[in-house]
């Protein structure tokens, strides 16, 4: 095992009727923005329920943060909170909105071109406004982690920051507010965690038993899962299980200690840039292709994966591992995402155009032996078509 | 799901040569207090380690805390503390030179009677001094958790508190630092930590998919590593999975939004008060017998515990659990520890003994259901001798 630093200050208030405890979660003299992304969570009574429990504070909101949080939108939010000396952010959606909430409570505080905040990848950020969140839909983890990704749409560039200053102070998840969403948002979420979940997990051995048995543990619970919550949408203990699983997919402790990829979220992130398909869905796309071209590396990890995972024990060592690679593919097929460029009406010239921004981006050496170049990045995407 | 908070800020520094990073950890400006137990910090080096890390800081030691931390000897530390004035605690040790530093913090400023803080098992403090630790035997999970277990010894009372307050700011864990512990101790840490586990799993099914699935993954490591752990005394990876285990086994994680038991931890108090068998043998005495004489209640989660830990798949519903509750004494006896009252010269007067305890504790009616009253205990404590 690797040497790690472990802190996750993050409170999660989980289940029925929670958001009523905002009263205790925010300071009461505070002078509250709320960020929203679209109109569900007016749509659907959150908002309201949410300026109830809010009480008498000075609330604001800041409607319109899209499924890619741009930066474009994003500056908006961080003049009217410098404008009007808003205190206290209180993201109400998604993994966008939390992202974006993160890159606004970092950019308002910070002395100079916020952008920097993403070339930098956070080491800039020195300080942060307070905020928390109310999850509206389980899939990226944002509402217990430090991570944030950005989308600046005059450049075609998504880039992502970290920084110890934008763990929520507290994270509210109540499972029914999931229960509007439609079928697509619920299967990219699965897909979601589940690729957070490989990144940490399908590298090389680490002797990292905790991480490998909780990792393997979320996957066989996604792969129970996937389908029902799916066949029964009014189901409140599956949507709590999802909501449970996709934090704990990507808030720091299955990457503790371990190896980590990362590159098909790397990959993927450029084909959402160029061509504006959902986040999960480049993953599905990208994922088999990128575990099937780098299977020397990850050898002994795949086949962990395929027997631990997915039960598969017959068959030479090559057999079992394609045998897990397609489980996935079709897992994903399954949640009704496809997972070949194809699908998208997407050819060769988008494996070229890919390419090109990976090298633009700086990413000639991800993965988590640094070795996937371009060369590489254009092998995974040609297999992927 | 139940619906549940989770919240830890404790922050883990885990990995070789970690002690050094006190001196980021630490205030610079504290004047500290390292608490210790027996000798072995000081043979070892350990403690010069700290010493060095802590550099010009004003620095003084109470040593001396128990096995079973006594409120007599803590009461001595929190004189010392109010005397000089010193504002930041160092545990160095095991899970009892924690719990005895949690006692201390909360002991300092209370006002009143500091047993208090046991007898309402935590609702009395409102504030606590600031303290870290230094790991040195994975066991106990105290090192990032809010519980601390005291003795007083006058009346034979092991009694548990819980805090907000008493979360360690920080905890190191450097695997190293255990490589010098005698067999006893990893194998009391071994059964500590799998009892912990089984508390908080082995109940009756709430569909938490997470917390069960972590569970499992939890005991499953255990089980591989708890011979190798013995039999290869200086292998780094072994050690450091059993520490990040034995936290991860109490930290809050899977216990959260999930039914808790603790009746086998209830019984076992009374077992080391009494007798002064350490924590852990009270542990493995009473589990196989608790899970014997509750196999109805538990009935449902012993063919699951069954199934995915033990791969025990063939037999009636009866036979299956039969068969996992001897797998699990047999693990216990393969650890070195005994699992029969007998096996520590008890025989029916220490029946009688312990239920009377009980029922002085007001532990009369524990476990999940709240249904193991006094007679259910004594039935317990017949199956173990």
């Amino acid at each position: 095992m690797f040497n790690f630093e472990f802190h996750n200050p993050t409170k999660i208030v989980f289940g029925t009727d929670t958001i009523a405890k905002l009263d205790q979660l925010v300071p009461a003299n505070a002078r509250v923005l709320i960020l929203l992304g679209g109109e569900s969570a007016r749509k659907n009574g959150t908002l309201a329920e949410v300026r109830v429990a809010l009480g008498a504070r000075e609330v604001q909101e800041f409607n319109g943060i899209e499924p890619n949080p741009s930066y474009e939108t994003l500056m908006q939010a961080v003049e009217l909170i410098r404008r009007e000396k808003l205190d206290y952010l209180l993201a109400v959606g998604g993994g966008s909105v939390i992202d974006g909430t993160k890159f606004v409570a970092a950019a308002v505080p910070f002395v100079g071109e916020p952008w920097d905040i993403l070339t930098t990848h956070g080491q800039v950020v020195t300080a942060a406004l307070p905020f928390g969140s109310v999850l509206t839909l389980p899939a990226t983890g944002s509402e217990m982690n430090n991570g944030s990704v950005i989308t600046r749409k005059a450049s075609h560039s998504k880039l992502a920051f970290m920084s110890t200053h934008v763990f929520p102070q507290f994270s509210i998840l109540d499972p029914t507010k999931t229960l509007t969403l439609p079928t697509r948002q619920i299967a990219n979420g699965v897909v979601d965690a589940y690729v957070h979940i490989v990144e940490q997990y399908l590298t090389y051995p680490a002797n990292g038993m905790v991480q490998d048995r909780f990792a393997e543990g979320l996957l066989l619970s996604l792969i129970e899962l996937g389908p029902k919550v799916l066949a029964t949408p009014n189901d409140y203990d599956l949507r709590a299980n999802l909501m449970w699983i996709a934090t704990q997919a990507l808030n720091g402790l299955i990457g503790a200690g371990v190896p980590q990829d990362w590159s098909t979220h790397m990959i993927g992130h450029e084909l959402t840039a160029l061509y504006d398909i959902d986040h999960a869905r480049t993953l599905a796309i990208v994922l088999p292709a990128n575990l099937h071209v780098r299977r020397t590396s990850k050898h002994a990890k795949l086949l962990q994966y395929a027997e631990r995972v997915w039960g598969i024990r017959d068959g030479s060592d090559e057999q079992r591992i394609d045998a897990a690679i397609a489980k996935t593919a079709e897992f994903f097929e399954a949640m009704g995402i496809k997972t070949k460029l194809a699908d998208y009406e997407l050819d060769q010239s988008a494996v070229d155009a890919v390419v090109a921004q990976l090298e633009k981006h700086g990413m000639t050496a991800i993965g988590e032996h640094g070795d996937l170049t371009p060369e590489v990045a254009r092998q995974i995407l040609t297999a992927a078509r």
